[in-house]
């Protein structure tokens, strides 16, 4: 991080409890207690691809960056400790761009209580590139097997029923920028129930669940009828051009950044039944010993689905 | 990190005892242990501004990408645990890219056991963008102002010696990018003295120095005379068109990355007799209590330095 940067940084950055050595040195200090593990997570995201400056306010690019890599730490149920955020900015105006994008992540990581524990600002004559690699502890068990408390994706079980927290589409509305990391939702229902496995929205709910069922060798079927579908979605289908019904922009638009969980079904129907999120709790589906994605229709029936959301595409 | 490279990875990556979820879920776990404070470091690369992918094996830069962090590792005398790479590649040929960037990153990391512990893997219109952060540990120390065994840059104190690892001047051609991280020796230096501070040399000598020195609310004065020049500084300056000497080079080129450390007169006394490294140690000046930086020339007298090196400019 470059000089002027961390001066303005320093004023702005709070003491931080963990962060035993911040921004401006070789690298940063973090104290994550004993018995705990690190949680690391790393997105970059690229002007012209998953957002347009020409078209957004750069504080809202600079929140997003921080709150996809929250929504990560959040479906490890792992508490966020740090970040550190590299930046290639363009020459021109790269300052102001780079000080806007932290009036966005400042006030997040303070909701949070995230340390920016560091970074590295460059720049070039290439569009605005911004990378944060977010740290979390989860508590460490001493076991045979060395395990932790993190919820993972291979977890869950056939006979699983599939929760989701909120609801589903149009998040290209707004939301796909202002969402609220599940971070507070994970902690409350890390510490009340027993989650087999968990993962968050980024890509598509269907790709997402498909991704979380073959992570735990087997498969998962969507009762589509009780899918939450946002307003967004509904409004999106009567602004789309294409034939997409607000069920279709809930299955496949993705970044709606909510949570996926795998639980047995006892704790299911008491999670259902308690609601203890400010959002909704719905189950959605139920994971099945037959690898694969597929869908209940209300007929009862079940077939295959197409996995649908955003497909990341290399030559 | 996108499936395809996923698997391609996982064929490739030994098990690490600190990762204990690698790459493919939402963020890794890693283990650093009781008693232990994490270490963070990120840096990006760009195609254009560090390298030119015309002109370079992409196995160099991407060795080099996970090098400068573990540079900056060494210069807190961390032990390197992990990385997280992410990546925006050209949309053409992007994936034989990203496979040809591990095939530097991959050996590196094995060499220091570093785990990489996950990633994102993007493609775009846009030129090479390589960000990776490292994840080292230091001891972590109980007392009462709660300090770690991590060498920061705050620590020289008026009448340190000023001593520096193997030679500088004219990286590049060739170091700046197949330089070794001063891993070992930081963890040799750590082990067997006190070492006030320290800071590895990535934009230049002068420039480094005075930044340990600022850190430090302290001046640094170099003796010219004292300064392991590289071969390759003076190769350089036979080369150059301009008037450059070899001692020129070796204050200004930067990306050397050795350590500059300062110590006490009588610890430094010991560790240049001892010379513990395979590599030489070597006093090439003095920290004073007059802020700045300053330069001692053969006759004796000291007089101010232009710090030199490369500046990070923003517009």
């Amino acid at each position: 991080m470059e000089s002027e940067l961390i001066a303005y940084l320093r004023e702005r950055l709070p003491p931080h409890p963990s962060l035993r050595l911040g921004a401006g040195d070789d690298a940063a200090i973090l104290s994550l207690g004993e018995s705990s593990d690190a949680v690391v997570t790393v997105d970059m995201l690229m002007d012209g691809v998953d957002f347009r400056l020409d078209e957004v306010a750069p504080r809202r690019v600079g929140r997003k960056s921080l709150a996809v890599n929250l929504s990560d730490l959040a479906a490890m149920a792992a508490e966020p400790v740090a970040a550190v955020v590299a930046l290639a900015l363009p020459k021109q105006g790269g300052m102001a761009l780079a000080k806007s994008l932290y009036e966005g992540i400042l006030p997040l990581a303070a909701e949070f209580d995230v340390a920016i524990a560091g970074g590295d600002t460059n720049s070039w004559d290439g569009p605005l590139v911004i990378s944060i690699t977010a740290i979390g502890s989860v508590k460490a068990i001493k076991t045979a097997n060395s395990t932790s408390t993190a919820w993972r994706r291979s977890g869950a079980r056939p006979g699983d029923l599939l929760l989701a927290t909120g609801e589903f589409g149009g998040s290209i509305l707004g939301k796909h920028f202002d969402f609220t990391p599940r971070l507070r939702e994970a902690r409350i229902l890390a510490e009340r129930y027993e989650i087999h496995a968990a993962i968050d929205v980024s890509d598509g709910l269907a790709i997402d669940a498909s991704r979380l069922a073959a992570e735990s060798r087997c498969g998962v079927c969507l009762n589509l009828a009780s899918i939450p579908i946002a307003p967004a979605a509904a409004e999106l289908a009567r602004q789309s051009p294409h034939d997409e019904s607000p069920l279709d922009h809930a299955l496949g638009d993705g970044e709606d950044f909510e949570l996926l969980l795998a639980v047995d079904p006892e704790t299911a129907a008491r999670m259902l039944a308690e609601q203890p999120l400010s959002i909704p709790l719905t189950a959605i589906g139920e994971f099945l010993s037959e690898p694969g994605l597929w869908q209940r229709a209300e007929a009862g029936n079940i077939t295959p689905l197409e996995p649908r959301g955003y497909l990341h595409h290399f030559e």
